[in-house]
């Protein structure tokens, strides 16, 4: 099948990452769809010599993109709200489906532009416009059909969120951690969207309106930022069972929809509570599953990217309905299945958690790290306490290592004569990357 | 559009939950798929009077179900192994969609079961057959197919983790809790497929064939249950800073593809350590993305009847490729969107977080009170610290009110002659139904 091809307007961050996810996952995104996905046009008004653009055809005007006969699916990622949504009209008219990861002119602009695709026939698909990597459109919209949406809380502005665990972990104060964040990058120079809350209410808006199926209502949205909250507030909510966070709340009343921007003291051991950093999460609760969590990064150049890049891959499933179209049983296309060997469990790697007898003897220790170092396994961390029985726990925390390496240092061990009975042995991971 | 026909073979707790979910929210469904879904038959051994059938043909025959011509979707809801293969099969040589929610018969037979469906031109949607109510496999297939899939771990039985969590909690140890598991209807009589983690490797070979393209090879997955799991491993694992949960994991290696459920450490402050009771969440690493999380009830009736429906919406969906067919921009048809009205802040309801400076007088604090009181404004909880100073920090809880009713009250306590300055006002939200 012919290869789907794509203009992509805008080359800032999310339009570097797109072209990098693009082009080096081009195999495993075929694998999947079906289809190739290739960058027809870039429009940039500035060449980034850090990017690798070769043999595209670069412009620097969007609107030719828009134009182009050889473009099937029109990327908009510049951002705003007018030329954006200007841009994206002339696609739509032009016949073009349309990704964009653009919350603000989504949340402002999306009814006269949803009528306008629906008019032609197009699609535009917008699941980066809110929580970045996380894929919270398709979850509502498709995962949660089923469902009447009671309410749903969530962190949507990393900046916000940053700021407010960065003040509860050191107890500082607003004005310096914002000043931090600036010098990370993670806040703008005119920190107001974020801080604020609007661009948070932008991505509410977003979210309630495919939540309840009620047309985009931005200006109706209400704001109120952090910049008010002190390390008093944030240690009193602490000492009171609490911890704060910047949220974008929307619930479904008898009255009418809440849809509402504001610092908000939930219980600690909430999971919401637990979202740290830059980190979005959003909680939902429907009338048939209850609550669901969703988490991840909120923004990003890939991250945000791997949202635009799923939405291409939607509408080029959706260009036509014969199976091949379709999201294949196993996620990618039968006849480009891995044969890549599930391995046994002898060469997985793992941590170790390691409990064992010991007789109360010295020496003892020494035997065991002995076996342990000769298979090349490191000791983390060692528990052994103080005792005046005969035998005693030993307890020992080790890194990674390939669990046939552990089995084979656990005969030896087991063999010990101060080593009583088996080894508990409980795997450790860390989750991270 | 005429409504599609959906024909349910079995009717225990998910058959039930899916009857309850398509017919309390059938409006609601409709008004998002475009078309009406309708239950054409339903096949049960017994009837359950507790169940509403009315007007639905009843029949002990499952296969007569994946015969009859009127019926376009057969949910095959029976459970099990061979019964259960050999009715997806025939519903498929018929020509009908397969919803199912058995992750058994997907990871046993479902190699032979996507062929056939391929074969025919037809889908089975398994959505349901994955941490019930959590949308994950559409999350992996569709929301992150941009991103290589590095690794996933997951809380995949509930059982398992309300076992592990008890036994966290309150020190208990494994067989005591599984008593009472039993006794709450969580864990059967026969406990194995639990405890032992042959239902989460199910979940888990279904989870890894979706991320990394690889045909279900259940028979090849390694499974360690938690029986053996000690109250010291836990208390020692508590020591150095982890928890111990039933994961399954899933690498993908330079040497191939790591498939294994085991008890397992985890560092407690990773939000997969702070999953509880009979809750489920898969975290997934992917190249673009990094990681995401997705958390919700793993089993029960009508959440795993949330997945069911969403499923035969998405059969429906792709049923015609014609615009009307596809997911709706705000997830609602444009013209089933709804009117309800976006509330004024005012009024919207909270808890609320205050903090005032009061004169260090007595009575101040009566009079405060009195004022809330007279709103309607319970007091949940109230900080007041002993001080030498003329002047206190006083910080109150209160109970959910109208936002109107908190802004009058504020109006009248900051005009206190005692009460100096505005009084900060932090709303609250406990993230409960």
């Amino acid at each position: 099948m012919k290869p789907v091809k794509v203009g992509i307007c805008g080359l800032g961050t999310v339009g570097s990452g797109t072209l990098k996810v693009l082009t080096r996952n081009a195999d495993e995104i075929a694998r999947r769809a079906g289809r190739r996905i290739e960058i027809g046009a870039i429009a940039t008004r500035r060449i980034n010599p850090a990017i690798d653009t070769n043999g595209i055809q670069i412009t620097q005007d969007i609107f030719a993109v828009a134009r182009d006969p050889e473009i099937d699916i029109v990327v908009e990622l510049i951002g705003g709200y007018d030329t954006a949504r200007e841009l994206v009209l002339l696609a739509i008219e032009n016949g073009k489906h349309v990704v964009t990861a653009n919350k603000a002119m989504i949340a402002v602009h999306g009814n006269e532009i949803f009528a306008a695709a629906q008019a032609k026939g197009v699609m535009v698909a917008f699941e980066a416009s809110v929580a970045g990597g996380i894929p919270i459109i398709k979850a509502i919209r498709e995962g949660l059909a089923a469902n009447q949406i009671n309410w749903l809380a969530g962190i949507i502005n990393g900046t916000g969120n940053f700021i407010m665990t960065e003040m509860r972990d050191k107890g500082r104060a607003f004005a310096d951690v914002l000043q931090e964040a600036q010098a990370l990058g993670y806040a703008e120079a005119d920190p107001t969207f974020d801080v604020e809350g609007i661009d948070a209410a932008h991505k509410l808006t977003i979210l309630a309106s495919i939540a309840y199926g009620i047309p985009l209502q931005f200006d109706k949205s209400y704001t109120e930022g952090i910049s008010k909250i002190t390390p008093e507030d944030v240690k009193y909510a602490e000492e009171l069972g609490y911890r704060i966070k910047h949220l974008g709340i929307s619930r479904r009343t008898a009255k009418g929809i809440e849809l509402r921007v504001h610092p908000t003291l939930i219980p600690k051991s909430a999971l919401l509570a637990n979202v740290n950093g830059v980190m979005n999460a959003i909680l939902i609760s429907g009338d048939a599953v209850g609550q669901t969590l969703y988490y991840g990064p909120g923004a990003g150049a890939e991250p945000t990217a791997s949202a635009v890049v799923a939405d291409l891959m939607d509408v080029v499933r959706t260009l036509t309905a014969d199976p091949e179209n379709r999201v294949p049983h196993l996620a990618f296309q039968p006849s480009a299945l891995s044969d890549l060997p599930i391995l046994n469990v002898e060469e997985t790697v793992s941590g170790y958690y390691l409990r064992m007898q010991a007789v109360e003897r010295p020496g003892v220790l020494a035997h065991v790290t002995r076996i342990l170092g000769e298979k090349g396994i490191n000791i983390e961390a060692i528990i052994q306490q103080e005792t005046k029985e005969a035998q005693v726990p030993v307890i020992m925390l080790t890194q990674r290592v390939e669990e046939r390496m552990m089995n084979e240092a656990l005969r030896e061990i087991e063999a010990l004569p101060d080593i009583l009975g088996e080894v508990v042995r409980i795997r450790v991971d860390h989750l991270a990357d």
